[in-house]
């Protein structure tokens, strides 16, 4: 079942906190938003105090008035669910609601998600709100949908309270039965490891240099995961039968969560936040850096928004300059990038977004995280500039529902994306790859999917996509492998890269040849690997060309069939071959390449499988631009973007319209600063 | 009431432990004292346990003995209370006497300063033994006064035992009486943050990623400053009757503490501990960078002791290399920085320098931080060096009670001082233009003050002042307001960087235009404002300069009357108004800028207040050398410090006499490196 | 006694774990091992479970099986005791047998070594389980030896549980009988650290910024190193009964232990793990950078194994690849390099080379830590490298029990290198030093010894040398003073540097003028000292050349009959005295470098000693070459070892044999990249 929003046109919304500000207030706010066009308001997800100030004592006051306010202005609502920060009252006379670290200290009041997922007296108390809410504004007219908690597994997605630490002794009894299974499993006879009782079992405890089983840290993270998706599907079955048809979601995607089942099991669509000034932190991990796509790369997060609702909505949307009180310090956006930065989003598949916030926290935490009114409360260019967007939106209704189209996607699993947090030898090799083919798919405007390896999905499904990119499956069962290789019979053209299949469902390296279950897929084996340090250094002669061998060399032995493509050129590893192609039917075909990937490689490759830049004809554009394009029936929308501060100048072949202006186009455009071009074609 | 020391002559002292030291040693070293000029120990700071060795079992020989014999010496005696470390005995027996840190972990034997204020164990065997010493030693002939504890708040200026958390519910109740009003200060509805009983408040405690409400951490560090007066005060409650006209006083100057209130209700003066070396030390964090000011740096500190008393005492002056076993490395100072750092301590102020100390310790933490006398207690040229210093001492006999005389002062408060260590858009911006200030004023050789802002200060009081630099007040109330606008009034040249007035006096951001209260004190209202990545750059324009606009923008719309000095340019803010003036009667001035200061900025405020350099027609000097001028009825002093390896000219126009040579210098002298020359006139 | 392992020719060995692999799968195993030459395996070191699944009850089927098809196939067997790594049902039953941090955390299941040695608890379950596997396999036909538990001291050298520290209350009353003698050492009056009752008295606790007494620290590893060798002997005095000749060792040279003593009173010899693969890592600690050693560097760790045993064993030589799954990540050997690398331990005196691992681990911590074979099972280039290994084995049989030969030592001893750790003026320097003068030996072709000053040692052990270096000796004995003097009047030649003799036994600096002890051997005095700060620059003129005076500076004032050999230039300290030589009998004399050690100015040393490349009149080697000479009786081999990337070309004066091939080489002879030559004269 498709879990997409599903809008009539683009819609604004915003994040409004009716108890930050006085009562008298409200209306002028209410009348404020409507004469921007902001047609919906998210509210209470951090409001738990406000309708239970102390245990069991209930006053609906405050938002009976705001949520009658609401409907009378005419103003939609999502309504949360308060779990995400549970009150002092409660944490305090019941401290094992809390999460804890490795060490057993408790999180205490300070922050928000403090609170662990596991804890019986917990999960009583949060029935009992959300009960009682979903009891009383579970048909409030004003109310179209829930959004519970808020930021599954923000903040920390690790959990080491004593309730997790007895679920994770049921989840691994249930999932193995026998403590031989378990064992055997986690390779426990390795430094002498093994369980002899289950109540030896444990999360990770406080160890000599943070260490633990490596096996054991991979259930660890199945296990959160699972308990995060318990916690929601909770809510969403207490919410249903008394919220009607009236939407449930929840916000962001973070990690440790298998956010397809969670969407799939709990949610009606899923809401992103998505907050691109990150990129101008001054932190420097997210820091604009020379090669890198800065806020651009936030295209990345909406297509992972995208893989898990066609259409999905912004629930929080970058309105102002980042900062809590002493982290993640970002300007003011430049003129003009609030407006591209929401264009991003719609251009991947948003056909709702909702600015965080209103008007700026007066205290808290969140004091500079800006909203789009700051403290003042006068006018200002954020706001002039939702307005334009409101405008723009207007001329753009029928995107609404129209879909991004890609015929390239980019693979992952949880199994490899969380193993791959400890292994060394694999995770930044992942990292660094899943980075240089999204490059290459920004700067040749190749629209590409995200896609994560579900249970259900049949090679067919996969065949959606002319070329699949699955970078580094380091684990791979058999049956991946079967059905990678049936994607390649349906004359799909499949790219792996070295560490493929040397690990098992666990994280164990069976004993068997590299790659794996890969290797009759493409037939090949690998001969010799090594992960250079640094400072070593060898190239890939392919064709004329000499591209860079990333993060990991592996030399390969094509069976008879197999095609050699490159070989390695000037280390020890000279003359050896580094990519091959196995041809399949219908045009299909498996190619393996023995390193990380470059961007340049990511290129060739799309160009020699045939999917590169497919709108060059239509519309040629510098590398700095994105390209997206939203289809609906005949209808097309081609979103260009500029992130950069200089102009830049599009050439158009044939005529098209511009979808803001009317204006038709051919020939030299040019796309001025942190402006964008929409030109709609049918 | 002015807290100075009241020393009829210059007066060297020194450091002395004679519990390390054979007794057969004492009178050799006091002789040895006594022949190099100095006339003054200070004993005892950490030797409870030489006197109470176990609990309630108190022996007095040593001390006995020492003090009567340096009677018999002639030395006079600076005697302490010991209660900076708390014998094993006692914080074995009751742990609660211990500091603890956010997790609760207690802070063990092995350091000093590991106990806590609030704790009634430990404040019942302080008044206990300040008792027994006060009645033993109060009257004793050879001590002349009394020092407090060691370095208040030196090593660890948090707290978080259980005492403490106790005492910060006391001290919460008794400022807001209901919780009401409590969690309106902290802004508790952020993030569900409100407390519904007295007993969920606490301190800071362990908690995700150690975030807390910032509110609530300011609260905190004005009770950490309160619990350390209230301390202080016990022990100078407990002593002031027993111990009759001899001076009661402590040393250092650390954070977290209202220096101001905390010299005015517990002490007859303040000393300071000088260590100018630090900034040679291996660890970077004093290290003399480009363009910083390194051991000259430490005026500004010798201004911050003069602030509270403007005739203080140094307690502690460098007197060779420094170590702990593992940290604060530095190297011997170089031959003549021990006098010059000394003079340097005069000229800002003291008219008392006490070495630390008289000989290295032989075993201990600090085994590398050297005193007068090396290990082997052989002749140095450290030694020699001091017999210098005496020599000149006689010659300054009249500077003692002499004052150091500026027409600038640079405004400081508490609030804002405590709130910028965790606001991060306010404090480094802070920090970084006091030190560009204090450049200023140092490099154009116009003296300036440092003020902390009290209660009690009047408009008049400021007007001593013909300008303030008061750099970016981020919390500031009406009422401070007012006062800065009377001294305006008066004449008084004013002068406001960015970020001025968006706090209330709990840290939060009240809907209101910035730069909140003093809006109308400028004449002026905040535009738009940014906090800059590094990468972004903009400079400012006023007239024909271009300053640099460092670390927060702010465009400015100028009032009907008030005059536009200054522009950004070169950025999206290029053309905006970046800095105003509003005139004041009887010549004064309100000036604001809309950025942090850099140096360049702060010499031209100087400048066009008509302060700069106001002895250059005197006395030219290059800006290597540091200008401090004492004034004693129609005796005035110009001390000239050269810290630089070079030999530095200095040009006077009429004739003054050399205070230590009695030669009379005109035009051309120059000052050899490390060297210094004291021009008297009268 | 002579710890050597006695073999009559080099043998090869491997580290296997037959609790890994299916039993279907070890006679292949065994037989493919001895097919490359292997001659020997050790088993069972992480095992316990496998014979003690749970408590008390015993399971000998695997190892009966593996012990008796081994001695079935001609192997033979290193057994192990398993105490490394204690069961989860003996750590879960019976937590106070794990190591705790300073703030107490236990060191929970995870990784391995994460016991005490104090534990009575522990202490039981040990001699239960080595006396169990000692009587089962005592007699054992395969089994040749044991090693007591695996790598003591490794991961974690510093114990900090509650039995760790009542352990040490006894050991400290045990050593110093009352309070007062300990007060006394510690130099507890500094801060007021006196203990008045023995329960105060404690190992390291949590404390303000991690301080302690610095000598309390120092007795701290004193106390560590008694605990580990206490634990091994418990081991060996039970084994030694029941397993006959057979020899006891155990594997690594880690810290906080004095692996003399521990040699001399648990074991028959030392076996040592050498990864000189460390060098590449990607981690940067031991990353090869400019003008360092990189894996030559593991010389001198083997030089430090030939201090324990003249001939010893490597029970853990690297073969392959690096990595945990999240640290100490490196590449695969290059060809030639395991080859190098197992000839370098060989040329440092190495009989026994045993390779870690067989086969590469399937799971757990070290999967990335590659063994001879891949997961494959399948041939690769690292097991025909041991073949070649093998072969040049049997051409060097009569290399076993020759001895490496050296006329020059650097010397250490235990109390400094402890003290070092914390002590930032000594710790630092003397590491720098010893690493330049290992660096000029390496470079020069001139084979040094590496020794550590033991008790029992007299002149005449000492005068084996015709030269010691002893490059800061801060801890420095009368005792120790006279016995280098005897060793100078023998007609040794003694070099020492800057901050030698500033400290008594308890790290204390007693009142002496420096060097102290040093003083009346050297005819020296120090006049100053300090520690200057990088940026601070001098030279060393010493005859025509100018050396660098690094870390640490000192004027010396010779006396009468002592040679000034050098000054101090272009600083504060120019023309001062930097170096003196003072003459004894007999061609000896004691060298006093005021600083530290240049890599020049240790070969300047070297040269006017005369004892600088020995061998050069016989093969003369560029500076990458390293040269090792090993004899026996009249026989002589030349090692030379190239470790670079670059063919090296050696001068061969007088015609010698290749003793690998049987060639005859005079004249230019050109080593290959990673490749050797073994030069053989009789």
């Amino acid at each position: 079942m498709e879990k997409s929003i599903h809008l009539d046109h683009l819609m604004l919304g915003v994040c409004y906190y009716p108890e930050h500000w006085p009562e008298t207030l409200w209306q002028e706010d209410l009348r404020r938003m409507k004469a921007l066009g902001i047609e919906r308001v998210r509210v209470f997800e951090f409001a738990w105090n406000i309708v239970e100030p102390t245990e069991g004592v209930f006053d609906f006051d405050l938002f009976d008035k705001f949520l009658d306010l609401a409907y009378a202005e005419g103003m939609t609502v999502i309504m949360c669910t308060p779990t995400a920060t549970p009150p002092a009252w409660l944490t305090t006379r019941y401290p094992e609601t809390l999460n804890a670290d490795k060490d057993g200290n408790l999180m205490h009041h300070g922050h928000r998600r403090h609170y662990n997922y596991n804890s019986p007296v917990y999960l009583r108390y949060v029935k009992k709100i959300v009960s009682v809410l979903a009891e009383r504004y579970g048909q409030h007219p004003a109310i179209v949908g829930w959004q519970i908690d808020n930021e599954i597994n923000c903040e920390m997605n690790e959990f080491y309270s004593e309730a997790d630490r007895a679920a994770f002794r049921v989840f691994l009894e249930e999932k193995f039965v026998t403590l031989d299974a378990l064992n055997d499993a986690i390779g426990a006879r390795f430094w002498n490891q093994t369980y002899s009782e289950w109540n030896q079992v444990d999360l990770e405890r406080h160890s000599l240099h943070g260490h633990c089983n490596p096996h054991m840290a991979l259930l660890e993270k199945e296990f959160f995961s699972l308990s995060a998706i318990r916690f929601v599907k909770l809510q969403s079955d207490l919410l249903r039968p008394l919220v009607g048809q009236r939407f449930i979601t929840t916000n962001g995607i973070f990690g440790h969560l298998d956010n397809e089942r969670y969407t799939q099991e709990c949610l009606d669509f899923m809401t992103y936040d998505s907050y691109p000034n990150f990129a101008y932190g001054q932190e420097g991990i997210n820091g604009k850096r020379d090669g890198e796509l800065g806020d651009r790369m936030w295209s990345m997060n909406l297509s992972r928004a995208r893989a898990l609702s066609p259409n999905f909505g912004v629930m929080e949307q970058q309105s102002g300059a980042n900062g809590w009180d002493f982290s993640m310090l970002a300007p003011m956006p430049l003129p003009g990038q609030m407006r591209l930065w929401t264009m991003q989003a719609v251009a991947n598949g948003a056909d709702y977004i909702s600015y965080f916030r209103w008007r700026t926290a007066p205290y808290g935490t969140e004091i500079y995280w800006h909203g789009l009114n700051d403290y003042a409360n006068t006018p200002n260019r954020r706001l002039d500039e939702v307005a334009h967007i409101h405008r723009d939106f207007k001329k753009l209704t029928s995107v609404a529902g129209s879909k991004y189209v890609a015929k390239v996607a980019l693979l992952n699993d949880y199994p490899n994306e969380w193993d791959g947090e400890r292994d060394l030898w694999h995770g930044p090799l992942d990292h660094a790859s899943r980075n240089a083919i999204f490059a290459a798919s920004q700067h040749t405007h190749t629209p590409m999917d995200l896609l994560y390896l579900q249970p259900h999905m049949t090679a067919k499904d996969l065949r959606a996509y002319d070329m699949i990119f699955y970078p580094h499956p380091s684990i791979l069962s058999d049956e991946t492998a079967t059905l990678l290789k049936e994607y390649c019979e349906l004359g799909g053209k499949l790219v792996l890269g070295a560490r493929t299949g040397y690990k098992d469902e666990y994280g164990r390296c069976p004993m068997r040849p590299m790659p794996g279950p890969a290797a009759s897929l493409c037939g090949i084996t690998v001969r010799e690997y090594t992960l250079p340090h640094p400072a070593q250094q060898t190239e890939i002669r392919w064709n004329d060309d000499r591209l860079q061998a990333l993060g990991f060399w592996e030399t390969l032995i094509p069976n008879d069939g197999t095609e050699t493509l490159a070989f390695f050129a000037g280390s020890y590893l000279d003359g050896e071959c580094a990519m091959t192609r196995r041809a399949y039917a219908n045009g299909g075909a498996a190619y393996y390449l023995g390193s990380g990937f470059a961007e340049a490689t990511a290129v060739k490759l799309l160009a020699i499988c045939g999917v590169l830049s497919p709108y060059d004809a239509l519309v040629s554009c510098p590398a700095d631009i994105e390209l997206a394009l939203r289809v609906s029936g005949e209808h097309q929308w081609f979103f260009l973007l500029n992130y950069t501060g200089e102009p830049q100048t599009v050439e158009i072949a044939a005529q098209m319209q511009d979808a803001l202006t009317g204006a038709l186009h051919q020939g030299e455009q040019t796309i001025l600063p942190y402006d964008l071009l929409i030109l709609q074609r049918s």
